[in-house]
């Protein structure tokens, strides 16, 4: 993997500044290209061995490029907001948006590789993390960015050889700390983990490229021209009229043998039996009753939220179900259980301009509580497989690969301790009709019907498969759905309680 | 102040539960007409005597709101990233936007009481910590913001009894901590202290509304009523339909003789030198002598940034003048010198829907700079009384008021360990018709030039007034204006490194 960056190659200066002459120029237009077509962000991401020249390069790109709409950003150790959330939380809080260009250090492949050779990581945990960058890059590249994965190489006797010049000159010599000599003993596990990570995260979409560092004209001409071909070719496919065109500009720059990114399975329902369809709906709470259920139930969650062991744990909980189904209600009544400081409400509508720039988890992801916190989504990710697919807003392939990138998101929370209750409030499509009615007669709740809930309820019998299959396919042993029937308010908010206290129970060990 | 709030107000069960009934729709009801106005938020401070039923009594509003478009803020110590930026950073963080509600505790009242309770703020620096949340709050009310403050009072005796009352109920002790009764010792500097804060910062337009915290019952009901009444005298401001109502509203609502925010100074010019047509634009820089000088100059700015000392500073650029006055040559000439870790460049493009929702300086209080960095706007807050001025975006009230506003913020950079350098690049007119030529006739210089930049050129000598009364309003001792001739763009870009390395220098004692 790394012998032909061993191999020493050189460019004269004669020949980089002839080269550079070309380049500059070239790599500015593409970048006000890629501004102006605005469809996807270029990612790229600086790895590899200490005084390879990852800086150096990175700040000639940034000399070269418009600083405008590049953007550096080095990860250090976690800081305290980021030790309380998932691991990927604060990379998905600095994604690049749409047209824009971010250089990233230290990036999502720091932890695994150093981890490894500080043998912080055990080796049996690897391919999960692996596992794991993958299917993030494959996100993002599904989603449209284009990322460019730049590993700088020196051969051991390369690497020593640049640290002694650094400490032989006194201007450098700051440069050099004891960590870069630790790391140069261990570069030979160093190595082995890379080369590893590298071949198993070098996808056909996502491709790393090694760059010999040891000579920084060949090391600045070389980078220069893997971004400037891959915006372009990017580029070109995203310029390209027919789908064919599109295929092929495709297979030209990932040299893959069929690239057709939309294509994806075609969901068949084999009966007509819906899990959303056949709940009984019988069930009654009186309002007597309801009111010392809720009470108790409250109670009981206001006792888990105030727990000490909540701390290690977030709560993350998500309402959908269709309109008028008692979703805010139902939302009132556990908050109320709640202390005000200790909780957040999150009510998901049509995307910003700044959200729609970024990937479809990007505002969900901003909105992670902190371990001790509690956030409630009222409508979430799951828009992606309900209002997007049966509108149309997101094309099959997304919609389809959504199921399991939302499974590798509630994944990343639980294991991070988040603590994730989804709850479908069913009611049926006679008791919609009777609350938008209601709605629009009493005055303050006017402003809770509109033209789109009408529109909406047209588009019912969709919205009843597409609910299913998302409960097929989300509905897992991390993170369950609670089917909640919600004809009866009464009862429907007593459960909704029920559920969270209940899965809190189980996660506290109470 | 807190006399009538020991008389020890109380209000029966059974009234409480009478009153509730009509005040809970209403409040609900004021929520939704809120959200629909959408056209100002409100910020809901909550201090006062610990014990006095603060947290209560906010839980109770979250209960009886739509939790959704409410959120409840408590403010701990700083945090580092909040230490590493001026106070009030953290405030404009969570300012809540148009139409929604924000309760916020431990707001910034708390530094300044506490501070001089503890004796950690001198006396004499009270005054100035006042007058400076008097113009924030100003600020945010001239913005429209609808501030309710809410002091929860308890008499010396009352906290006694509090305090012990939740002592010996089993259920309670555990919020009773040691914190709260050396809190109660110093309660007879904390009434004095925050008597004093409560008197300065009553203002007409933001008053101080003090709260008998004694009786449970009493407390909700009159938080909530003042709460529903300020929302519901805003709103019917709002709906308004003539200047005079609007008045008339404001008159009642605030109790001012005279309430015209509308009113300000007419600005005439007395003669008609204006310093941005006065300069010469004659000297010159040679390409051959501009290669040694820019590096130089770069040269020194990439050792200043380097110093150990910048970590003591934050380095804020602003650069604004007319279309193709040579502002991204200039930043690149900037960045050119920086490690690309250490900076961000900012461009201001048009307001995206999120910062429409806030005040003109939110977004850029969002990219503050914490120590040890530098940002670069690329246009900036001038805005407010550049192109919104001339433009017509923003009343004359607005753009006049905004001089202040902005020396105020700037003041706070300063304080803050910021070097705030801005620059204006001042071009001809005949020199930038020559610019947008040749930006026509160059291909990848084509992104540039838009329908947008004629627009403004027919501007011009609008542009050149409002630009000399901006000069002349905030060009300050601690964040003057370097206005640059730039005909000559190697000139220029050398002026602009001289100006700031020449601006650290001195801030770090160089």
């Amino acid at each position: 993997m790394f012998e032909s960056a061993e191999l020493g190659h050189k460019i004269s200066d004669e020949a980089y500044s002839r080269q550079t002459k070309k380049l500059r120029p070239a790599l500015l237009e593409a970048q006000y290209d890629l501004l102006s077509c605005n469809t996807f962000p270029v990612i790229v991401l600086v790895n590899g061995v200490d005084g390879a020249g990852k800086g150096e390069t990175v700040n000639l790109l940034n000399e070269w490029l418009d600083p405008r709409h590049i953007r550096s950003i080095a990860y250090g150790p976690r800081t305290e907001a980021e030790q309380l959330r998932p691991p990927m939380w604060r990379f998905w809080q600095s994604l690049p948006a749409k047209g824009k260009i971010g250089v990233l250090f230290g990036n999502w492949y720091a932890e695994p590789i150093n981890g490894r050779v500080e043998r912080q990581l055990r080796a049996s945990k690897l391919p999960a993390a692996i596992e794991r960058l993958r299917r993030f890059e494959r996100l993002l590249t599904d989603d449209g960015a284009l990322i460019v994965k730049l590993w700088f190489h020196l051969s051991k006797k390369g690497m020593r050889k640049r640290l002694h010049e650094l400490e032989d000159n006194k201007l450098t010599r700051w440069r050099v700390t004891k960590a870069d000599w630790k790391n140069f003993e261990q570069y030979d596990e160093l190595a082995k983990v890379s080369e590893r990570l590298l071949r198993e995260t070098s996808t056909g979409d996502a491709p790393w490229v090694v760059i010999d560092g040891s000579d920084p004209n060949y090391r600045a001409i070389t980078a220069a021209k893997t971004l400037l071909g891959a915006i372009n070719g990017r580029l070109a496919e995203a310029r390209a009229q027919t789908e064919e065109d599109k295929r092929a500009a495709r297979r030209k720059r990932t040299g893959a043998a069929d690239a057709s990114t939309e294509a994806a399975p075609v969901f068949e329902a084999v009966d007509t039996s819906l899990i959303l369809k056949e709940l009984p709906f019988k069930e009654r709470l009186s309002k007597e009753k309801y009111k010392t259920k809720v009470v108790e139930a409250q109670g009981e969650l206001a006792k888990l939220t105030r727990s000490p062991k909540m701390n290690e744990h977030s709560v993350i909980v998500v309402f959908e179900g269709m309109d008028a189904a008692g979703k805010g209600g139902a939302i009132r009544r556990v908050t109320g259980a709640l202390d005000a400081r200790q909780y957040d409400v999150v009510p998901i509508a049509a995307p910003t301009d700044e959200e729609r720039a970024q990937p479809y988890l990007w505002r969900f992801w901003k909105n992670v509580p902190r371990l001790g916190r509690m956030t409630i989504f009222d409508r979430s990710w799951y828009g992606r497989v309900l209002v997007e697919r049966v509108e149309g807003f997101a094309t099959q392939a997304a919609w389809t690969r959504a199921y399991a990138e939302i499974n590798d998101f509630e994944e990343q929370l639980t294991e991070a301790g988040g603590i994730v209750v989804k709850v479908w409030l069913a009611i049926t499509k006679d008791e919609q009709m009777r609350r938008f009615k209601e709605r629009e007669q009493t005055k303050y709740k006017q402003y809770k019907i509109t033209p789109d809930d009408w529109r909406n309820r047209k588009k019912w019998d969709d919205y009843i498969v597409a609910g299913g299959d998302m409960i097929d396919r989300t509905s897992t042993s991390l993170a369950p759905w609670h089917v909640i029937e919600a004809n009866d308010k009464h009862l429907a908010r007593v459960r909704v309680i029920e559920a969270i206290t209940g899965r809190m129970k189980a996660a506290l060990g109470k």
